[in-house]
């Protein structure tokens, strides 16, 4: 929580944190800032103390709304830096990170660097600062990232916002169950009223106005993949398909919050009208181990105890994993969850190399979403529900929904 | 333009271009790769060769469909490199870089480094990679950006999609006049059917619902801001403000294809109901030396001249500006326009640092924004249109639309 962060900045042994980039789509910067319409920014956080909000001189109303100290860069005339600088651009921004740092107090010491931005001019630049700065050691890669241990649990507010999401979520997957079903069939698909098959893209269009009306974004966009595509298990579906019956349609869903707040991640995999044995079967066993994995959540577990109990679970069906073949592609080939937050995917996770550290520790959101891929057979099946862990011990699923495989449809 | 990147490398004397991270929102990969939902990859484009794409196993199909040479990381099996880096997972990931390169020919030279993505890890690998791979020159800033360069020229079916955006945009904009005028008025402020005054948060929420209608995102919010907010360029409008009667407001808009396309960028000036004079006296010299600029434009000059030309005339009307004030927040404040494409604010620039090779050329997509903003009278004024400069020296304004400061209102 945020709450935690000086000490994980104590523990990672970090003096300071530099954030660097917009307060929209931007986690690090949106954690800290609460969001807003800051296009350029830095925050220099130094431990102990409250952060400096460095802002554009048109954005400084934005800036106040954060309510952290705040400076503006037109006092860091260009004019001036340039002609220390001897007329170099590059380096007149170099002096100016300079004087933002020992403004903000941090003149030495280990500085954690953030924020997701265009990475080649602030390369250089910060190697740049590094060589006219040689007491401050400018870190990258954190072995135990402070800011992703912090996002890691969850306060109450943010724990809300994710329930909140969660039910637009599910709403909308109602709808476009809904908006299926209301089609009529032609030629074994759905076809709209002037006779022409439903496509993918006119679902996945719907899927963007029922988001936006209710206030969210869907930066990462939507899984709606039918056919041998719901067998791979990232492809987005081609928006040209038609929507077969009897076709497994995985469907996954993760939007968040406008301005790129706290996501909500959800799958249900249907198919239109009747489903083949083979398939039943795949879903049968698929939402067996789903409940299986549920059922097994406890307090202060690792992760990844689920994805070894998905892997056994699904082994002993027969099919290929993760776990004894790790490059397959066939069978079970991901893992059975991940956080989520301001990122649709962050600490805690539970594939192999996940730390030691990702418990399911009070304050945690995850999902569960076991599947079964078989592209060369035309079909694919993932359930997937978000979790938050309470302090009582519970899991809750904060937008529960149906987990029908078939959605009937008019003849 | 695309076909001029191997060139532009050439003068740039750049061997390899490397672009990381996702196709969506992550401008260099959307412009090579042409978007798709790929969220993590590596680009990497030896001069006058195809570029190859990195990618994830699960991915596969996405990557394909770009078009380009592909490669999956499951090339790469992680177990075997961790073992290669003595069990560190970090060094590991930096090996996996240079295998990489080697695999796409790049083995030494100068590589330009590219891509919207976490900088942090991304900062200790390069320089981790730039001490295993002593013949590569790893570099972030170019003063002479090459893809900023190509991408400062668009090309017809890039034209036509800004042309769409900006179809979509007016479109937007109008409907939001008629939802507005279409309000009664009480206590000198638009109320909804039960009575209770519209908010600044409800016009966004439709006009956020009528894009995502038309099929676009506005990753980076809208401008919609209202009395002294008019008067901070960047101020987005607070979300709780009443829409009163004669104030002004101002309504920047500029939304992108889905997924992080092309972008349009657009603004007027409105007062509901009436305008006082001092305001109307504001908006017909904003009017003026909009009129002006946008009639002073020719093909091959320099993009500062029209910011030369709008402080000149706004100075001669008595305005502080930036260019004899720079650090004023009164006045003519910014830049009269920039270039746009995958970016909302992209090369050629207009302002007093633009590149000397930032011209109106055939194949420009640019803004003409002229302002005047006193917060402290609780008034601004800005209006902006989209022009593209074709090869037989028009300009053309892809999305006209009308300028009137006064709509009226049910009384």
């Amino acid at each position: 929580m945020k709450t935690d962060i000086d000490a994980l900045m104590e523990v990672g042994q970090l003096d300071a944190l530099w954030v660097m980039g917009r307060a929209q789509h931007n986690p690090a910067m949106v954690y800290l800032t609460g969001g807003g319409h800051l296009t350029n920014a830095d925050l220099i956080k130094p431990r102990g103390q409250t952060a400096t909000l460095f802002h554009a001189p048109m954005e400084r109303d934005e800036a106040a709304k954060t309510g952290l100290k705040t400076r503006n860069y037109a006092s860091y005339p260009m004019g001036e830096l340039i002609r220390a600088a001897n007329g170099d651009l590059f380096q007149a921004g170099v002096l100016r990170y300079q004087r933002m740092l020992q403004d903000a107090g941090v003149a030495s010491g280990r500085v954690a660097l953030y924020g997701k931005i265009e990475f080649g001019p602030a390369f250089d630049a910060i190697n740049a600062l590094a060589r006219i700065m040689p007491d401050l050691e400018l870190v990258g890669y954190q072995k135990q990232d402070v800011l992703a241990a912090a996002m890691m649990t969850k306060d109450a507010a943010e724990i809300e916002r994710i329930r909140q999401m969660g039910k637009l979520t599910t709403h909308v997957v109602g709808r476009t169950a809904d908006y299926l079903t209301g089609h009529t069939v032609k030629n074994a698909m759905l076809v709209k009223p002037d006779g022409k098959p439903l496509t993918i893209a006119d679902v996945k269009s719907q899927i963007n106005l029922w988001l936006a009306e209710g206030g969210a974004e869907n930066p990462e966009g939507t899984i709606f993949a039918i056919g041998r595509d719901a067998g791979v298990p990232h492809s987005s579906g081609n928006p040209g398909d038609f929507l077969r019956l009897g076709q497994t349609i995985v469907f996954d869903i993760f939007p968040c919050e406008m301005g790129g707040g706290y996501y909500y991640d959800f799958t249900r995999t249907w198919c239109l009208g009747y489903a083949q044995d083979e398939v039943l079967s795949l879903y049968e066993q698929v939402k067996s181990v789903y409940q299986k994995v549920i059922d097994s959540l406890e307090v202060g577990a690792s992760y990844k105890e689920s994805q070894m109990l998905t892997c056994h679970l699904f082994q002993a069906m027969g099919h290929p994993t993760a776990l004894e073949a790790p490059e397959t592609d066939q069978g079970y080939v991901h893992s059975v969850g991940h956080g989520l937050g301001l990122k649709v995917h962050e600490r805690p996770f539970s594939g192999a190399t996940a730390p030691a550290e990702d418990l399911l520790v009070p304050g945690v959101v995850g999902t569960i979403e076991p599947g079964l891929y078989y592209p060369e057979r035309g079909m694919g099946v993932r359930l997937e529900d978000t979790f938050v862990v309470h302090a009582d011990g519970k899991f809750e699923i904060p937008a529960p929904y149906p987990m029908d495989l078939v959605l009937p449809v008019r003849q």
